[in-house]
């Protein structure tokens, strides 16, 4: 009998959660190794922070877009940014213009890269959580733990972020 | 003493206005030559529809950003694009990266192109109203009369529009 019960309370359980999620109109969100880091909700209507590009072999059009708590410390200059800052950059293959020979537009999405503030739970990576997506997963941590050192390496004095914002 | 009161009245009337200014916090927006179009309030936090690069003389990085109902028409393809669609392309000049040697980033802006759906107002513009920015002024009359040519010469069957939303 008690093993019937724990088989129902499970199951309720995860109809439960099920429940939830199809309420909520969103999949579970895989979290990056490491750090945990998440694809954020609703961060394509998020504003831009600013575009780049990446020459070959890469070739992308980029643009970091900002939650929040990242568009106001970006405008009013606060640094080190305030815990609950989350930069999300997107990246797409540059592909030629079929209308304009001398103009690139983007093509299909490569990879989304999360970084989140919070100076407690990522003491250790200078208060920031790392994540690298690819078609909404997560890659492995071999390449996760390549993050950090790179920003700490460049861009230690500008709270480890390179994109200044656009004017 | 009409008079008088005339010029009590209009006094009134600019001191309102002025204050009204004031109260929004916002000066009053210049209107572009032709089409009367303005910078639009807030179209700096508005989501991403694409990024672009265009190549010399220029050497710029773009992105283009939408008001709500540009945004859903985008991602629920509808066309031609509902009456109150607004479209903005934020430009700047594509500089060097301090940080990589592969990487270019936005430098100092350069223009801001606005694009307003209204199928009565701009009729015999396909529906659109176009203006052109450049330190948040319209540039001039002779600018705005190619806006409309140009487009409906490449892209007069996707309304007009040349950015594809990037995925």
């Amino acid at each position: 009998m008690k093993a019937q019960h724990c088989a129902v309370a499970i199951a309720a359980g995860l109809a439960l959660t099920l429940t939830w999620f199809a309420y909520a109109g969103q999949k579970p969100r895989s979290a990056a190794p490491i750090y945990g880091v998440t694809l954020p909700a609703g961060y394509r209507d998020w504003p831009l922070v600013a575009p780049a590009q990446e020459a070959a072999p890469f070739d992308e059009l980029r643009v970091v877009v900002g939650n929040p708590t990242a568009m106001r410390a970006y405008r009013k200059n606060v640094r080190p940014f305030p815990d609950g800052t989350v930069l999300v950059k997107l990246a797409w293959k540059r592909e030629p213009s079929p209308d304009f020979a001398s103009a690139s537009v983007s093509g299909s999405a490569t990879t989304v890269q999360v970084m989140v503030k919070d100076s407690k739970r990522y003491a250790s990576s200078g208060g920031w959580g790392y994540g690298r997506f690819v078609g909404g997963q997560p890659v492995d941590e071999a390449q996760h733990r390549t993050c950090h050192a790179c920003h700490a390496s460049r861009v230690k004095d500008r709270d480890y972020v390179f994109t200044h914002y656009a004017p």
